[in-house]
């Protein structure tokens, strides 16, 4: 039977080129595909994510309906707070809203008092989803990718108390508080930890930290505030972990968290060969079909798909995906269409 | 009496260096001020831009505050576009809407039959006000910014009908019907045009093109796409350009536009001596005071200002700023402490 560990998805993660790069999209499960629509009709969010057999079969759609080399695991980046026990929902069209957003030092005392190991003690319902979703792809040796948010774009929605748009609490208090933010970072570092952790266990053969937001950083303080509980959260993973962000061209190197991540997510904003130039042959990458291009007329993506293809060729693996997620409202049968297009690549 | 054109800033846009450095604010006029927001109820944000009188205290207010090096025309990027006939408003808490979005050949066949010249034609308030302003402000020589948004900006919004993230319909119609994309971003560097020079005929010293959201582009469509027509916008403009962006470290060469900036608008991301070590001696800086840091306490505040005028040296020039526009919740006495503390400098 075909395992996983010998998947073109982890063969990329570990510099292993196949006879062609693997694919997969960000948000591949969700709102782009009327099954999952018709699915979460009456549920919540949250609910859905802490539903095993709600989980599990949202995951698995889009692997059954793409034929994409690599499940990721349905869940969102609050699901970790919330099993720590920290008051949040998902508002639709606007994101994750918090009862208590984390402002002041005694905030910070409030949330940080909570052990992080609360969050693998209430992690059941992940371990069941990611272990059915796993049982399920045994098969054919599909991969499961485990999912987590990054410290700071976790911060950002706390300390926002919402989605914002240059995160400027969360980066303030950098500045105005270093020790609280640094304890409320490494706090969400061990939580991030705790989740992925759930995961790997339950059977995902990779896992993907989420840093969205990062690119609102300067390089220094990134460097200086962020990067090492990023690295933390990763540290000492069982399996190969790729870092994503979005707008992160001047972050490029420092994503790498000095080797930690064996892939980075590459927007489309950063040709992959230029990032390939940047980064060298000790890191895969990931991405970078623009989001955008999935409008256009096939043979317009088509050139696009291949042009990233090619110039995913300078570096040492390329994991084929968008530069950011699905868009909600993108015709899946396009992205169907460039899974189809990818595996006939020689 | 003093001349607007030896003002600190005019004479840093020709590179001059002069004992300190000016100091303005993007959005200095607006929702920071409790004396902007009791003038402005009742009426609504467009109106108020097209009020000559209104528009004209609203763009005084900050000057008369803050004692800032500059006036900015206090306006809204899509003020010509309604000058143009294009129905528009702004709501509040989401940004402009179109009751009609541009996407197809036939909208933008629809929109660019518009003669450009009827903006010129209908821009009396406009000019009105600009020469309220700069009559107000002789005594002084303060000099007064034009204002007018980019064609991708603009277009970004007349394409997805209203704010998106990452501007994926406007940036699709670039690939999907690139001659349908140049005939809307040329007819709109023409309206931005008739716009800037209304504003230059009546009084303003200088002017600042907005492409807020050019960072959304990688470097390759932002040079066949965007740049011939931002350039257009300002070329043959009889005062100093400042072209601004955010999330642009990767496009600061492109964004000079073959020297018809004669300054580039530098976000908190890039320190401003890599800036000037990229952009070389040609160009004078504006920037990068990052808003978050308006939230520090100030000894924090001060030590970052500090650190962007001692970096500001590395350019030709420097104008001080932040690295985006004013955020709706600062407080107004922090900004009132930059400026005195930049006045200090020596």
């Amino acid at each position: 039977m075909p395992h996983p560990a010998d998947s073109l998805l982890v063969r990329a993660l570990h510099g292993e080129r196949g006879t062609r790069p693997p694919v997969w999209f960000m948000r591949q499960a969700g709102r782009s595909l009327p099954e999952y629509r018709e699915l979460r009709v009456g549920t919540r969010m949250l609910d859905a994510c802490l539903t095993p057999d709600l989980a599990a079969e949202i995951t698995l759609q889009p692997v059954r309906r793409h034929r994409v080399d690599a499940a990721v695991f349905f869940s969102d980046i609050v699901i970790p707070l919330r099993l720590a026990g920290i008051a949040v929902e998902i508002e639709p069209g606007r994101g994750p809203v918090f009862e208590n957003p984390v402002r002041t030092a005694a905030d910070v005392a409030r949330v940080t008092a909570i052990d992080p190991d609360v969050v693998a003690a209430n992690a059941a319902p992940v371990r069941d989803a990611v272990r059915l979703v796993a049982s399920e792809l045994a098969a054919t040796g599909t991969p499961v990718i485990g999912f987590a948010g990054a410290p700071f774009t976790l911060a950002a929605y706390l300390v926002e108390g919402g989605p914002s748009k240059e995160h400027l609490r969360a980066r303030a208090m950098m500045h105005a508080d270093p020790a609280a933010w640094h304890r409320l970072a490494g706090w969400l570092a061990e939580v991030s930890r705790r989740f992925l952790t759930a995961q790997t266990e339950a059977g995902a053969s990779a896992v993907q930290l989420f840093d969205s937001w990062a690119g609102s950083l300067s390089a220094a303080d990134y460097r200086a505030f962020v990067a090492p509980h990023s690295r933390r959260a990763l540290e000492g993973a069982t399996v190969p972990a790729i870092h994503f962000g979005v707008g992160t061209a001047h972050l490029l190197t420092d994503m790498t968290l000095g080797g930690v991540a064996a892939g980075v997510g590459i927007d489309w904003r950063t040709p992959l060969d230029t990032a390939a130039g940047i980064l060298g042959s000790g890191v895969t990458l990931q991405g970078n079909v623009d989001p955008a291009l999935l409008q256009a007329p096939w043979p317009v993506l088509e050139a696009h798909v291949r042009d990233v293809v090619e110039r995913g060729r300078a570096a040492r693996a390329h994991i084929v995906n968008l530069g950011h997620g699905v868009p909600p409202e993108a015709d899946p049968t396009v992205l169907t269409r460039i899974v189809e297009f990818v595996k006939e690549l020689r």
